[in-house]
């Protein structure tokens, strides 16, 4: 079971006093009513799903009240039933209903998206291709949606224009062919990069396996063109003067056509319905 | 029609720059292929649905391309069909491909929940009930998803808890009662800002208008108890000494049921549906 | 007694740091003599007034010492007289001068808002009235100064252009009236947001009270007006459907006459005196 | 006539930016009642005095609308009558009356000052001796309180910790005498540091004088007995080997003994009260 | 030739200012002495070498004078005669000089680098070696220093811990071997991140191929081990399943011995010669 | 010895957060290798020279692991062999392995800029003449490097253009001479601020000392120049009015020539070459 939880970057520690912040605003205006005391109180799955953002819930928490005692009761990335208790609380009232809304968006989207992976995840089991995600993300959020996949047992895909070179269309015809383009990326690229070339053709599969692609991007094609292009691809790649294996991946289809195309022989599939289309998953706090 | 468009704080400009940072990274690996060349480029609606976002969108490319020329073809929160196009750009193109991705997962975010406020919105029409967000919404994105339900005809809620009081169960139980928790909060809130009892009872509910509350949110009641119930509680309103007036809001129900609630007497119906249950809208951007 | 000590907000949190970087600059010259030496201070009043900062200026100690051990001896808000100790701090000496100015100037500047407050206040005892602040509060220090009226017995008023709707005369004049104002804020500000008028005369206040006004801002009218319009402005708020009661507010008074107008029937008296007229209390620190 | 104007620094720019953000928060909830429409208006001062802030309430306005035509009709550091026009504003309403109230905020309390501070110029006329600020200053507005009092006419002491050394009694104390605390600073500072040394009898000037320090600050000595040393402790410089001449300041004063003490033949008197003793200055904003 | 410059990302935006306010603090003192003047000034080569920086200097100034007149008269990269003129600039007396020392300190660095790292790339001419460099750069300059490199004809290794995986010493120890650890990489990072390892005998570099690492650093080899072992690692790379190439980097070399290592059939070598031991690049900016 | 670390100011805060960040970007990618294991390691010497920038080392660390166990076993300043132990540190591997690169990079830069000082301060051991420094630094680490040229002996000129005036050929040229262009900055400037005037001939030397200036930065005299020039200037200042003493500094000169300058009588010799010729010390981090 995977227990990762995301490190606690410089961004990611400015963004959660942010968000503290666009919440409190000017300050919670019901503190007075709460005074001094001391609180308890637990969190409650409503729905079935995968849970994450526990240990980022708890950083909240404790921006707010640094003495805060409180515990995970599921890893991260754990399969939960409605009604499973998640997190204790335990610190100032005002932290807890400070921080409470906040804390909760976060881990129920997450949540949310690391449980809509999971699902298809499971379509994909025994076929050894990988579900990946994209770039469509939500602003701010990049690293934070792209663990949540991971939590739900994807695999990420680049993390940013910097991560890797992605030419498309555009890119090719701007730069005069893949060849320049692909020279043009080598030239000014860290050599570590990777190169990929999405492709909607099998003309252009080939051309990108042949001038040297680290990676092709299959978009939109059906799983019959892949099952006999597949193959093909593989072949022109072990033939290629020192640089023997490709990286196959598709995209632009449905949720339910997962185990078809599994069966292509590509390497993964990348999807962004688990950040695009998902639901939050249901979670309640409870004071006690 | 509603033309507004997100006013421009420097919170906001930072988040625009922090986002398009986030993908950017270290600079875009492929940007070596795309050269100092300008490029064309329009936004395209690939389904119906509420646009916006769009000033949000032309803000991003600016901030890499200060002398792109651009213009939105349709006003914010305006009903678009798919094969619409929206937006028209004409620029760098490292700016066009740098901003893409970052300003269409903007859009597309927004203009989901503003085409999914929409929907409600139409079930109440010539209800005179309002259709009301929550704080539930996306770490970072409060004022920009409310102002999307702004879009797509709904009105806010409060937009933190500086915004005005809000009392629920266990503020009541530590400060001792309805009415000593009132009496704090006046004691140290700005005289303009409202105080909301949330109720779960008829009993709550009485006693939230009879201490003096300015709203109350009637969490989990049927259609029924409403009809019952809310006029009793404006009849109490209008008898207590110079507080007349109060406002009834419902929360806490199925989108379904919004026609049935909406005939109660209420004024207002809460849901945190439109942001937390709804897809993107499907919108690409094509190079010419 | 007010014991109540300003959250710390991140924004808050930011500006401490900035305010001790403000004089240190690159660093204090005289630190090489102090050593790593500990020592111990205390803070005297050397005026009479009421002292607020203390868990302030605590904190900007504690930025350049964690291990400060030191106590606030008397509550904020509390009345002090001349001789009175403070506070006491032990910990690193250069900590204790490089924190000195920064503090009492801080704790000064509120003490001395919350003394002027407090005077003003007397005049007001027992007539139920409220004395609120303004806006006029210096740049970077609204949230401080406001807490500082607070401290000293006063009412906040709203703290900024969006924590609630105040409608002046070009407002009005601009939206084509009154009505067509507040229809305007009313569409689109959150529901939850008051909507106050600032009348001149008898008919504009009138006119705010039946166009639905939550609030009316009474500029610059004689005791004698006010005492013939307020009731006629209650009774125009009774009457109004749906919304009983209007707070009602005079400003533009010299000091000298709040108990005059305390005896209209007013509900607040605002002014700005507090911030922009008092001096700072007079406070040192002592090495012992 | 002295027309300089504050630089825009970084940090002032940021600060700018804040003060905005303070009062707008989440935006000025009238904005909708104010459309598109462009104002025009003009600053008027109530009262007579120096006016200084010009520049930077220019800068606050154009913050919010980059296209404002404006003018300064004064410059900075003039007399101003009541009645007079300062500024004349013509732009976007919102931004007019989104940052009237921070840019009228931050001159009143400039203008303030530099009223105050010309007042004690004026007694000092014709002695050559010049009047200097202190760092009791409003946390987070140091440079531009000590940039009025130089548009005021006096002259600025250090800025901060970190622009001059002044050693205090307890500097002394600490590193074992005036000569081991001069050793100390003179070993780790920049060479081009000024040392002070604060003295409270003759004795302690004459050793401060002696041990080689670049000034003294004489406190609360009464002018008859500065009138004794002030030509002993020259005298002393004098023979100093290759350090000759010191700097004399006197402080600890009231207003009222300005042109006593200027009579003994110190060089500055620094003084704190036209920043923590002044009214702000009134100005108005009127729209036309 | 190579005329690219850095792209302005918001986190140099940033830095830039940083570095004026560095030099900047509360103001240059003579800008007093300069009045409201224009002037005009070039950049001049003192020493042969290869010029960059020049477009950031022009940012620098830019920044404290927005109407700037200027060009830069060599390409970023350029090889440049001592006496050569490199920049012209014409604006603002007081922003030329605010500016002046901060845009040299920045271009004579940047120029020592890629001045340094150009003899290197000569010393590979032909053999089709590429000079990589390392992550031992200044804190704060990767970025740019990295830039300057590639300025110098060299080429990047990773840019940070981020931008691919390298695995050392005790990554495989503390995982349990190598296979160990490059499962558990494999597993959590990015699909497109290459898997580099570091090797010291031929033994390391056998085991890192054959577990299927997509680089072998080769750290402190002599070119005789070298000629021996590359051959035998391209072979045992094309063996492997599904993953033929393998790049191959020497580390750990004197500048003197890079034609003996170019020989050996290696792809990369990598050296932070450039950044941690060249001498900045003289230039001189000249009033005219 | 000296012992002295450099002080914590917020910027410096915000900085090691910014240059783990740089390194670390969105994550190591080898964390997951690493686990949640506690490691121990040491940073060794491998050069001779003089070590500082411990405990900004450790600094780091503890940014990554708060709890990490460590001690600097060498002062700041202190001369260290090759093969001498300076570090040792005790907790997380990740977060060993995520600063070692950071702290190294850091101290390495500072060691080599110490080391260099310290050798040409012993050049002038014995002639109580000091060796300055001047503004050439890298950008963003202009504080640090003058620490490190302090840590090696040498004392630091002023910090930025607010530190001090320092008048040039141009300053005197557009301020209309020498006297016009003291008299500006003295009305406008601080009155503990110093004034420099560098000099060029013997004439302009004359003039500033006569004109009143603090002190003299004398540029490229030769020797013999010097033995005849600085007597004349001491007896010139002696017989100022009120201004005895002046500094007088010689700069341009060659390292070889230290000796010769040091017997002129001036009071220091100010050069760049530590900070701008300067390679970094060789250390190495091993884990144990």
């Amino acid at each position: 079971m995977n227990i990762e939880r995301p490190p606690l970057t410089p961004r990611l520690q400015a963004q959660l006093q942010d968000w503290l912040a666009e919440d409190l605003g000017r300050g919670d205006l019901t503190a007075s009513a709460l005074g001094g005391r001391r609180a308890q109180a637990s969190w409650i799955a409503k729905q079935q799903g995968v849970f994450c953002g526990g240990s980022l819930a708890l950083r909240l928490f404790r921006l707010l009240d640094p003495e805060l005692e409180a515990e995970c009761l599921v890893p991260e990335g754990a399969a939960v039933q409605s009604g499973d208790t998640l997190l204790r609380l335990d610190g100032q009232a005002t932290a807890l209903v400070g921080a409470e809304r906040t804390a909760l968006n976060l881990a129920m989207r997450l949540s949310g998206i690391a449980t809509a992976t999971a699902a298809l995840v499971r379509e994909l089991q025994g076929s050894g291709v990988r579900l990946a995600d994209t770039r469509k993300t939500t602003p701010g959020l990049r690293e934070l949606e792209k663990y949540a996949v991971r939590m739900g047992g994807g695999v990420n895909h680049r993390l940013g224009l910097d991560d890797a070179a992605m030419l498309k269309e555009n890119h090719l015809a701007w730069a005069g062919g893949i060849e320049a383009a692909i020279t043009a990326v080598r030239a000014s690229a860290p050599w570590p990069a990777r190169l990929i070339v999405e492709a909607e053709t099998d003309q252009e599969a080939v051309d990108a396996v042949t001038a040297g692609a680290d990676g092709v991007l299959l978009d939109e094609f059906t799983p019959e063109q892949l099952t006999q292009l597949v193959p093909r691809l593989r072949q022109l790649a072990q033939a290629r003067p020192g640089a023997g294996s490709v990286v196959l991946e598709a995209s632009g289809l449905q949720p339910s056509q997962l185990r078809a195309y599994a069966a292509t022989g590509i390497d993964l599939i990348s999807t962004s319905a688990p950040v695009t289309r998902s639901a939050w998953l249901d979670l309640s706090m409870r004071f006690s």
